[in-house]
């Protein structure tokens, strides 16, 4: 019995989609080390573990807390932030720990401060322009490999890029395009590098290419994690079918606005994120409607979406056609925008299948 | 010792705001019953009670319980979610417990389902459009009242309001425009069923026209919440000054990027929400950078912002004569956007005092 908002996961779309995404990787013959830090959750995570896969990425030193006592391989794919140092120390006696720098100033500091021995990747800016070194910085790469050398600690492990302009993407093509280019770029530094460093690693990993792409043949490890869940925005790219959609938020109608064709439901900024992207014919949402189900979901209701979002209030438009379809204690199943924003405001999952799942609090 | 994105709260800038709104409802002669779903803390309420203040306003159940074991005259003030039920039963036991509603439905279903006795008040829409029967729509008012008289547990209260439109304001003469139009809106009711209900409230209550507004004789109540720490979208709309603002979330430099003027944090979408806003001169930003004092956070740095989000990164817009002054692991201070937004994601506060402040978890 739902009574206020809740997060709803279809389990078997869920296993699908990590299905799916493993047997890529297979079929590249690379490492999968999915990221986590969309569901953030011990028991999904052991849905990944019984395909075999023992290595994960998460995006913050809690998080890698959280996962250590199940995962003793795990990258922190965020520029390390050195304030962290004690529970870096802590983490990497326990676990295989893999950092991400790009500057010869972190390096310097992890020289002087670990305790453990821990592998690192240099973040390469592979065209997102967010963080990392261009693949052309080649004289501050060989800076920060030189001062590396001074700490035996520290194991060089590659390159790591994020390609999350590929979010950016209205066409599989644009996607293809963004893989290739993003690709290349840090290949070059494989083939500069790899005399050196025989066992060096490319990773790459954004849910878009890594969903449409097909050949991974050059790189040695993908992280994809929102896949896991997908969403409307990953559904807008074009990175997965709407029914690849594993996650819908459960909100109670709270009020009926038939006159201006508006329902207004329990489930607001604090439950949703405040993510929302422009689409081509709604025009600005923040989610999307779909049929509720039995044991779930069923599909879109066209026309019907989360115009916008308070505290905790969510108005949806709604169809005149649909208005008279609800009443007050309803509940609407809501395709979020974004699922990493959203699954990381909710405290637990349910399943349809009416399993609680737990995740980090 | 920071070690990863904190909240700070100076305390000083907190009671200063509540005593400055306290002071105008009592200049007004008028009910002040504070919104607390801005900070959501015991001991921040306990600021307000030492004032002499025993009456809140919240905006879902949860936080009703969580504050039901110290105060005990309680307003929800978000349309009834019936689904709860058995929570609303639950409180009015053992408090003094005031719902919302604005259909025939959730009255019918109310009488039949509850418990213990409780007030109620109409919503209106004195111009927000986003909840709430329009002033003129007194047979529905009337509609309501006659259905709640079947159920002695259903006590009328009066008429609320919240004017948030005026967060579209960018003056205070628009500000107070909308101020004006909406108590009269809701005030045209006071004069028609007072005669009928003598002790009749008309509750108004959003953070702009509270703060610019002096004029609140002709309500009743006023549950402003935002106010408490204010934030930037405040200083935009002209509800405050800048010195006003009285949260900052202090986050990690974890890259530098002086070829782009920029810097990169530890902070993103799950610490400030991303919440956003069109800043007349920099464009749209997710807050602004204030200099890192000792205790605390000092003036704004002219064009410094916060120009993207990500899951766990912000990008820091940084002027060029600016960048020299940093080095990774220093802690920039930040202004959010929407503070309540920002204070819903944290655990708990730190007062630049020193002091850890819980909140509901």
């Amino acid at each position: 019995m739902i009574t206020k908002p809740t997060l709803f996961l279809n389990e078997s779309i869920c296993r699908s989609n990590i299905e799916a995404m493993f047997t890529k990787a297979q079929r590249n013959d690379i490492v999968f080390r999915p990221h986590f830090k969309t569901h953030q959750s011990l028991e999904i995570g052991r849905w990944f573990r019984e395909l075999g896969i023992d290595k994960i990425t998460v995006s913050s030193f809690d998080m890698a807390e959280y996962f250590a006592p199940e995962w003793n391989d795990i990258t922190v794919a965020f520029p390390v932030n050195i304030l962290q140092i004690n529970t870096i120390n802590s983490l990497a006696r326990k676990i295989r720990l893999n950092l991400l720098t790009e500057s010869v100033e972190t390096i310097n500091f992890l020289s002087k401060n670990l305790e453990s021995k821990i592998g690192f990747f240099i973040k390469i800016d592979s065209g997102y322009h967010r963080t990392g070194l261009a693949p052309v910085e080649t004289e501050k790469i060989d800076e920060i490999l030189s001062h590396s050398e001074e700490c035996k600690l520290l194991e060089f492990q590659g390159f790591l890029a994020h390609a999350g302009h590929s979010y950016e993407s209205r066409s599989k093509a644009e996607i293809i395009e963004i893989h290739e280019n993003s690709v290349s770029a840090i290949v070059s530094l494989k083939d500069r590098y790899a005399g050196r460093f025989p066992n060096l690693v490319i990773s790459v990993g954004d849910t878009p290419t890594c969903s449409v792409a097909e050949d991974f043949s050059l790189v040695d490890e993908m992280r994809p994690g929102n896949f896991v869940f997908y969403d409307v925005s990953q559904f807008q790219i074009g990175s997965c079918d709407i029914s690849q959609i594993a996650v819908a938020l459960a909100c109670p109608i709270v009020a009926i606005h038939a006159e201006r064709n508006e329902i207004v439901i329990y489930g607001g900024g604090v439950h949703f994120s405040k993510e929302r992207l422009e689409h081509e014919k709604l025009g600005l949402i923040y989610g999307l409607v779909a049929e509720n189900v039995v044991n779930g979901w069923g599909d879109i209701i066209p026309n019907m979406y989360v115009k916008s979002l308070s505290q905790e209030h969510g108005i949806i438009a709604t169809p005149e056609s649909e208005i008279p379809k609800y009443k007050i204690g309803d509940v609407l199943m809501i395709l979020p925008v974004h699922s990493c924003m959203t699954a990381d405001l909710v405290k637990h999952y349910r399943t349809t299948g009416g399993k609680t799942i737990e995740k980090i609090s």
